[in-house]
């Protein structure tokens, strides 16, 4: 579907503020001279106006037109990855993870540290129809046990939008979870044993090490860069080196970087895996939310072989309490399949039932490209205020989508101090030591751009900064 | 609650039965007379014959009365227990097992197989209108997380029924869980580590042996008697002798058995657990299906030390889609919190409020009871059937709760065999070699009384029968 009008205008200027072609603190045209050699009416060349000034980049002053106020040129500088590890390390429990994520539900505390969409960019009511009509439609209102491999209707509307990410899978090839960690639960335990080293990013999402502990294995941090992801070339000669038997990685917009792996690596990465046929177990839970024009493909997209296990959920785009997830586990199919049924017997019938029915009228599709519009917009009004509120030798990331940037501070700082400093404000964040095994990351953050910019936001970034600066 | 007069005296007669005292084909006492020496009314005293008329334990016969017709002391013989085995067993993952459940959802087929309530016995509107409160009152309308921990009014109102089985648990004891097999992995794996030996008993839940095995433990059986359950001398020796680091045993109407431990064995069960300070993973997934007039008491109720980690869920008892389980974890609540973050971040929202407004409303008690003597009627009515059909030399045990019977066939007959042999006659029943890690119960079977007696059941429990004698 092509873009509005004003979208495409707005783009053409963002492009020039980018370049810096129009400078920060020049005038713009005038909305009547826009909509002049555009060739576009009054009211359109208002509403591309509106949506930079919405962006963050553009503002009005009072009788005298619109100005650039921002270019992402300007942001802060991204961050450097991480040495390579000199070896596998066992996972030990945080009790750091525990005491963070301890307060998810909270209302009082603005939560920067949740990678959670906002109740506002759900869509409660449309979810309700879809709910009421699957009481109505499933044998005995979803008393009853769904299938093991799920419901089929859903399975089905999956697999019509795998298209979307270069797939071709048919509901045969997908099984329902009960969201995204039972999926990468149930294929990490199909695809090793207690004792094997799997590889993951450095920094990767906090759970995945805590999913490797309660699962025996050890695990080998790699060196992630915050614009092109995992560093293939390393990995190629740490797979035999360390006797890596499966990867998790999440190339599209990865937590916590934000980071998205060219698809030319994701092609390079497929074939490293087949070479040494080990399994690659790929979260795609953000690749719906990219905020430029197409969605990234997949790694899966690229296998012929089946050793590439896709996870993915609802839980990022419609509602993290349904708990639906799903996975396309490739030559692990019937072994993740089976450990279903031991583990847990079955997925919940009526939240399936009610997404898949949210998907088949189109639905999905329609909620997303507000959602993605939402969220990149959010993204650049935090990294706006970050830039002017944190201390000038902070480094962030550049998200192309998702809901999560990376802040590396001053190496003065210590980020778990600075949670606990920020958490007697109100304001929580996830420190960057939860996202490594090593002792490394403790100057750097993860910040969630989920909640809609506003006020309290602003004003809880400016603490922040204020916080930092004191800690120096 | 006090039963209904005319229950009060059809129990009455059901014992003068049971003793013989009123002997099979014997007449029994006109309405009239039953109404005047009883000092009931007529109809109280049609009531109380058409209660035993619907147990199959009398009947009427024209112009002449009622007749007693079957009596539980004509019930065929209760298999022996096993003999204990040398020693522990790396667990074989069974194909039959998935051969067995593969068809749990098929309709056109009588499925003596699968211990879930069929449709007929779940509260399917009532259950609507209680997801319907949920919706409206669920906050983002059950969209988002649910805390790790669970529903609050959910737990609480698991808490106020603990009272039923001895238990004095506050809602912060309890966790909740995506159903039981849910509860049973986070215990087993809070409690175990790979190549650890566990007990089971034996026969046991083939979902036991699965999940022992997908967790990398071996497994001990321990003999387990029909009526008495788990043998504890036995166990008492086995646990030092063995290393065992944690059982999973069925204390209440254990399946496939249908045993039930008495109650000074859950004590002393429960005094040998903690001399050697290892765990009991007590599923009680039955407990509330019982036949008799109390609700049995569990293991946890002598549980000082916390080395009892009590599991249930509504599974059985309101609605296996809905797949809301709980644990009541004892001193590794914090580690079975821990995983069940790491596994699957949180239970699915709506289907846990659902069910805390069923139970807050008293519908779960009134639900309940039609549900326990509908079952208990079942399980005498195919009682009957399998006494008829069956030949003599067979075994089969006394549930007094639950779903499911075992039955203890001629040694010539393979239940498996059996089982291919009846699936062609779209007939399913769980072979006893399932059951068992060992090369042993191949002549046994499982089959399930949760599906309503009727013309097709008996027609089936028929062919049965007859392919039984067939296979001599």
């Amino acid at each position: 579907m092509a873009e509005h009008l004003y979208i495409q205008v707005a783009e053409r200027i963002e492009q020039l503020i980018e370049k810096e072609v129009i400078k920060i603190g020049a005038k713009l045209p005038s909305v009547r001279t826009l909509s002049k050699e555009n060739g576009i009416s009054i009211s359109t060349a208002f509403q591309a106006y509106y949506h930079l000034e919405n962006k963050g980049l553009i503002e009005p002053r009072p009788k005298s037109g619109y100005y650039v106020k921002f270019s992402s040129k300007r942001l802060l500088d991204v961050p450097k990855p991480c040495k390579p590890m000199k070896k596998a390390s066992e996972v030990s429990t945080s009790e750091m993870i525990v005491e963070v994520f301890h307060n998810m539900t909270s209302e009082d505390i603005v939560r920067f540290s949740v990678a959670a969409p906002p109740d506002i960019l759900l869509p409660g009511a449309k979810l309700t129809k879809a709910m009421m009509h699957a009481m109505r439609t499933t044998p005995n209102a979803g008393a009853n046990y769904e299938s093991l491999q799920g419901n089929h209707n859903l399975r089905l509307q999956i697999a019509r939008q795998s298209i979307n990410w270069g797939g071709a899978i048919s509901e045969d090839d997908i099984i329902i979870t009960s969201g995204c960690m039972d999926a990468l639960t149930l294929c990490l335990s199909a695809t090793t044993q207690p004792g094997d080293v799997i590889a993951l990013e450095s920094p990767a999402y906090c759970g995945a090490f805590q999913l490797a502990e309660s699962l025996g294995l050890k695990v080998l941090e790699i060196p992630t860069h915050p614009k092109h992801g995992v560093d293939i070339e390393y990995l190629d000669k740490a797979i035999p080196k360390f006797k890596i038997k499966a990867c998790i990685f999440v190339p599209n917009f990865n937590n916590p970087l934000g980071a998205q792996m060219p698809d030319e690596n994701k092609k390079a990465l497929v074939d490293i895996i087949n070479k040494y046929d080990i399994a690659l177990i790929e979260d795609d839970i953000y690749g719906d939310l990219y905020f430029g024009k197409h969605r990234p493909i997949n790694c899966k997209s690229f296998d012929k072989n089946g050793n590439v296990l896709l996870c993915n959920s609802f839980s990022k785009s419609i509602a993290p309490g349904y708990r639906v997830g799903w996975t396309v586990p490739g030559k692990y199919y019937d072994k993740v399949l089976r450990l279903k049924l031991n583990h847990s017997i079955a997925t919940a019938t009526l939240p399936q039932a009610a997404i898949g029915y949210f998907l088949e009228n189109g639905r999905y599709e329609h909620h997303l490209r507000n959602m993605r519009k939402a969220l990149h917009t959010q993204c650049l009004r935090y990294q706006q205020a970050i830039y002017e509120y944190f201390p000038e030798d902070t480094c962030i990331t550049r998200p192309a989508g998702g809901f999560v940037l990376w802040a590396e501070l001053n190496p003065a700082v210590n980020t778990f101090e600075l949670y606990e400093a920020a958490l007697k404000r109100k304001i929580s964040l996830a420190p960057g030591r939860i996202f490594s095994l090593q002792d490394r990351y403790n100057n750097c953050m993860r910040l969630s751009f989920g909640q809609p910019f506003n006020k309290r936001i602003n004003d809880s970034l400016k603490t922040l900064g204020k916080l930092i600066q004191q800690s120096l």
